[in-house]
């Protein structure tokens, strides 16, 4: 297992859950499409959650030229980015013991613009991101979408993941008792895509059956 | 509909989609466990995931007594919370009017220890929040798991929430297209409870029966 680089990322309480391999993080943000972004503003703590897709070692957003956060993020400041999936809730035998089975990252580093092709890449891999297959479905982008829009990369300097499974684990004595125990998973579950009104087609592409029971 | 309370949790962006009055704040805080905790540390932005439950205009966490984070945000500062609840995915006709159906929250407000009887309180409508029904079900709390666990009331002092529902909403002449448009559901759903391999008895109790299926 890797250790953690940087002092910021190592993980103090439930060290055993702590994971710094980049292989672990990657699959981790790979797994799910909303981060939560921190950043300080005059001072005060801010966070945005917003959609992103990783590519390499750094994640990319996206937003309205004009939005505030997005902006406030690009000052040079160190942002510190948190994605959890929650994949179960742990009943245990105690109050104490109950816990969730998760898997989180939390990285540091920087923000900057991209521009040109790298931005029209990140659109493009986020859309794929988001529904795999779903880009060759779109027509271009237009200039002034791409003028209105924000994009930007936050590099993963420092990454530290965390990761909880399995069933409960309770004080010895407590397993005589009669409370029952186990997990209730939270799978990500996707329901039957709803046609907009206006589609002349009401047939689901062969990219989207996926989500069709 | 209500006013913003302060500029800091004026939406600037999708204003439309901003609503400021509590009780909306409220549903939304009520129907998810997990929030997001921005604070800052060494001026630089830190965030912590963690359970939660709404009690008045406040929510609750906990954590290990040592847990640096939950400490760190006991220093005074005002902490920012976010909640987000994903409802489904929106595609739209271009990429650029992708979107998602979300609610989420975001307040401000102070942070501080609660001990004794709130204390106590605090933490049973915390299981009771996470599983309705489950603390009848579990033996009291021990002395030392309440002096190892840090209660923090996090006070909603300034409040925010967003909300988007709906299909897509497309440029006029996107509409002549093929290109499949609608919504996917991203519902929350429970699996199947994994009971336990140390369980005496495998039933499961009848506050349970509703996660399964």
């Amino acid at each position: 297992m890797a250790e953690a680089n940087s002092e910021r990322v190592k993980v103090k309480r439930g060290a055993k859950r702590a994971q710094y391999d980049r292989e672990t993080v990657h699959q981790i943000l790979d797994a799910t499409f909303l981060c939560h972004i921190g950043f300080v503003l005059n001072g005060e703590a801010r966070i945005i959650p917003t959609a992103y897709v990783r590519i390499g070692d750094a994640i990319y957003v996206h937003g309205n030229r004009k939005n505030g956060a997005m902006n406030a993020i690009l000052d040079g400041q160190t942002v510190c980015t948190e994605v959890t999936i929650i994949d179960g809730l742990v009943l245990s035998r105690s109050a104490f013991a109950h816990s969730v089975n998760y898997r989180s990252v939390v990285f540091y580093g920087g923000a900057e613009i991209v521009e040109g092709e790298e931005k029209v890449y990140a659109l493009d891999a986020l859309i794929e991101h988001y529904v795999p297959g779903r880009q060759a479905d779109l027509r271009a982008h237009q200039s002034e979408e791409l003028d209105a829009t924000l994009v930007v990369k936050l590099t993963i300097d420092e990454a530290s993941a965390k990761v909880r499974t399995g069933p409960p684990v309770d004080k010895e004595e407590d397993y005589q008792g009669s409370t029952w125990a186990g997990v209730i998973p939270t799978p990500t579950v996707y329901g039957t895509p709803v046609p907009c009104k206006r589609l002349k087609s009401k047939a689901l592409p062969e990219y989207l059956r996926a989500f069709s029971d």
